[in-house]
């Protein structure tokens, strides 16, 4: 008799097979893996012989130590909701040798790219001109380009450095501009090997036209960027906020864009969705987007390739390599709440 | 006695030297070079002895085959301008071996960056996305993100590939794009030369997701894209506009943004200034630039430095290499009205 | 009283403290740690107290279990030799969450130049051509090119695909090949975004005009390269060996070349070592180098740099970052034998 | 009646159609053009009729004013020796704007590809070391590397940035190396547009590790290499030379590899061939290339790929772009001897 297929719980919410997989890839899934779609909540009500023959996990279910306990065969979990909530024992996972990973760095490219957009957008003042010649009264020519400026031989900093910035450094390389990059969890010399410039916070602060922030929201940097921090940017800079919005004082950074020091574009909100009357709605010198910049369905789509390339690995008894392992000494310190819809 | 200093002729009007030179690059330029500065109508006055010392004419002013006949020791015509008009014998001055050179590379880097933000402002819907966020009707995530596609692996057409078309192509190396380039003045193995795909016009309007038109007008290509070239274009594909209105149907396109087939953006317009009520006004799926997207002050300064350093070399007897020159064969084929303001 | 300085156990034979950090970075491990040099005979010898206070191991001493349980601080053991051999009990340190780690990233850029001038060597005949000079008996201009050709716009294959073979892409990364990789450790959509193609094995053999073989020596691919494999390259194609001479049948590769329809350079070499009549010595078409191509003092100082700045982000609880983690599912696959000398 | 062809007159002696276009390029040379094959000497005695439809010359045969004059509809001659003499009256040709270019771009990417593999052959004693190892006296891993050193990180110079120079950035571009570039003949903003350092003679010659010697020569330039520019020279540089042996004091560069303190590598010879007694063929330090480093046969095949494209765009009274057009300001100026053999 042939042996079975490896078996997958597939408990994936808030994404979906359908989401994750396209027509091909799904196909796929499926005659390579028996895959056992279930809730959360009804994992622990699967038989032990289920439990024991169980390879993957798709999703991030709650796994208590018992659960995991019967789960003997498990080789790991493929979060592809892709932010790191504590609900289940990682280090009970590691000792084992089970990999928790994570499927976000297909976010990065259409991340990257709309902050590329922004950049441009906010250097070149592009909506407000646009908003002016819809109403008849733009500004032909150089007269106006006072405040514009180009990236081009500019200073750009980038603050955290893991799949979204190396995809902003990565658009930006037709470019030639000083890039500047504040990670600190990672070595300078990583940081020179991709042509930027290891710098401190203050440094990138300083010194930037452009600031894309970017870090993941951990136990440390809440409100890293605070109206201390902002005072810092140079008249004129512009602050684009792709990760998290707890990542700066949200309050503070209004007040500057108020006050038409600087300008800024952010994705991500301290309420998503926002209060119908929040003040950010109306601000000038300020681009909106609604926590839109990485869900597009292509990227979507490269979860499920992504999940197909490292089971296929994982199968061969290889560790995984495509999606970003979770790790001991860092999973604990991230704080970036779950998204509730895709 | 020391030689006298060469002399230059400045004539730049719509620019002045001001505008074009900053303070170190003036300095330099009235150290090395005696500067008259004149005004078109006043050249012929000017005595033969004044005239036949003249080395440079900086600026466009109309020149006659007598005038030039005592512009003896004539060696460059520095058009700082930077569209050709037809109003000097450049036969003559080619047979004499007297340059022709245009400054109008300066624009190429501002007006690529524009375009890059223009077409993945499109690939986005970032102006209405913000616009739906001031108003309160934002929608969340991936389900504001139906039209929405991403740059990289995407097909992209240009059409042109002088400065701006590589200033493009450069600002577009971090995209991992297939670039389909048509531009009838090259030959195919110097497109790939570039890593773009040479591709004839219908390939590039029939394959591209976004298109870029910067191809400057000449007595061949007016109306090159009419109703009939825009309707191949794929549904759901952005074009952007940056070189000038006339090379396409400004009507049929228009037409095409209205039915919501494509989207489009544009910095240049049939007329300049527009009147008040033209129906791109207010239309949506368009996005509107007042003829800004090269006319920064800090292209404008490149000028200055373009012009003394091939002024330099000029001086030493050698050919200028920084300007672009024009050549018998083209200089009267085009067609791009000069500037009225900067 | 303030907290000790942190304490690393030194025993990098056969590196040495001296051979890996250059003057400033040695001042930097001793004001930053208080560092213990012992030998690997003597680790067991010191006292519970020292043992239970190290932080980390500098080499790649054996550690046994009951040692290890001594060393209950241990963090990070930094096996500078770089080749992981079966001396330690990699699932006890890997269930407790120590790091071990290697340098040989250093060696990448070092070999990569030398496979590259390889590459060249061959592809243009470069050696005997110098000889032919050298004996009077040279021959001009394209005349003596006639089995020359360029890398350029050609067919190159590379087998394995870390450090190594990423150094190697980036090197080739000016000369426009179509570069075709086989790693079978590796996702193929991880190799394209390299911008290489993924190929099989055949693949790569049978379309390559040069062919690098980098991967490591492991328990699967020891010969993997045999005559049937040879055989399958094109006539006049280049080998390029650089990882660990094991991984081709040594005697077949000289049979292809000595008959001519292949040429080789190797810097590795069955015994080293090499017996002084081994048939390769005098054999034309192969270009020989000592086990040269990493050893260079440069690359051993980069080494301390790494160890300290991996260090210093395990210091502050964090994952190491620049050095390369052994991994339980392939460090028992891993079969180089240690360097006996630097 | 059709209009008849376009009468290309080929002379292109040392070259041959059959040379510099393969199958598909010579068909269709023959099939959009009348193809006169003939001689330098028996140019003149062809008749009125025939010279007067002439629109190409292919080749580069004496010119004098009478016959130009017969040669009414000229518009191009395609120099595909590539070296340009003074056996035509370039003055008049220029005049009348009859192009004169040249086709030796091609030997850009392979003489590149030789010296990058020359300038890594000295940093790392490739063979010297070959040589040892033929002769049982190698010297294994690091104690080989004494004096090796890698290009990346290094500071390499350029003297000359022409199409070649350009080649070599190209190859260089995955080195991450400083790379400063003299050449007098272009403006410093061109230089850094390609991402190299403008320098002058002194500063190439004192900073760099690696310098390549890639100017043509011209009236100016003539030993601008003498022994008191070699001496200023870093201990341990290494000197490839790639253009003409003439633009160096070739006993000067010798005496500097005898003593030991530079090493250096040449393509061209004060003499070709070269005497059998000449010193440089038994000078160790010294790597040998026999005017070797261009001539391949895929070279050749693409001067005939750029004369079609060029031809094609000139049919439609463009100007040629592919290849390099002679300047009247430095036509006068070029010494190189053509070759007398390919």
């Amino acid at each position: 008799m042939a042996d079975p297929k490896p078996l997958v719980l597939s408990v994936p919410h808030p994404r979906s097979i359908d989401l994750i997989f396209d027509a091909p890839s799904k196909d796929q899934l499926f005659s390579r893996y028996e895959v056992l779609e279930t809730e959360a909540d009804d994992l622990a009500d699967l038989d032990d012989k289920t439990l024991g023959r169980a390879r993957y996990i798709l999703g991030q279910p709650p796994l208590s130590d018992e659960l995991l306990a019967r789960l003997g065969n498990l080789r790991c979990v493929f979060n592809v909701e892709s932010n790191l909530i504590d609900n289940m024992p990682y280090e009970t996972l590691f000792s084992r040798g089970v990999h928790v990973v994570t499927t976000g760095a297909v976010f990065a490219q259409p991340v990257a790219e709309l902050g590329l957009a922004m950049a441009l957008n906010l250097a070149r003042g592009i909506l407000p001109a646009d908003q002016a010649f819809r109403e008849g009264r733009e500004v032909w020519g150089g007269d106006g380009n006072l405040r514009a400026r180009t990236l081009e031989d500019s200073d750009i900093g980038i603050i955290g450095f893991g799949d979204l910035g190396r995809a902003l450094r990565r658009v930006l390389s037709g470019f030639r501009a000083r890039i500047r990059v504040f990670d600190p969890w990672l070595p300078p010399s990583m940081l020179r090997d991709h042509d930027v410039i290891p710098a401190t916070l203050d440094e990138v602060l300083e010194t930037s036209a452009t600031i894309f922030v970017v870090a993941a929201i951990t136990s440390e940097n809440r409100a890293l960027l605070d109206a201390k921090a902002l005072s810092r940017m140079p008249d004129g800079a512009g602050l684009i906020l792709l990760s998290r919005a707890d990542i700066v004082d949200f309050d503070a950074l209004m007040a500057e864009v108020r006050s038409g020091r600087i300008t800024a574009a952010s994705d991500v909100f301290p309420e998503e969705p926002l209060p119908k009357q929040h003040p950010v709605r109306d601000l000038d010198g300020f681009i909106r987007s609604a926590h839109r910049a990485g869900a597009l369905d292509s990227a979507f789509r490269k979860m499920g390739e992504m999940v197909l390339e490292d089971m296929a690995l994982l199968d061969r008894g290889l560790p995984p390599q495509r999606c970003k392992r979770a790790e001991r000494e860092t999973v604990n310190r991230m704080r970036s709440r779950p998204v509730a819809i895709n």
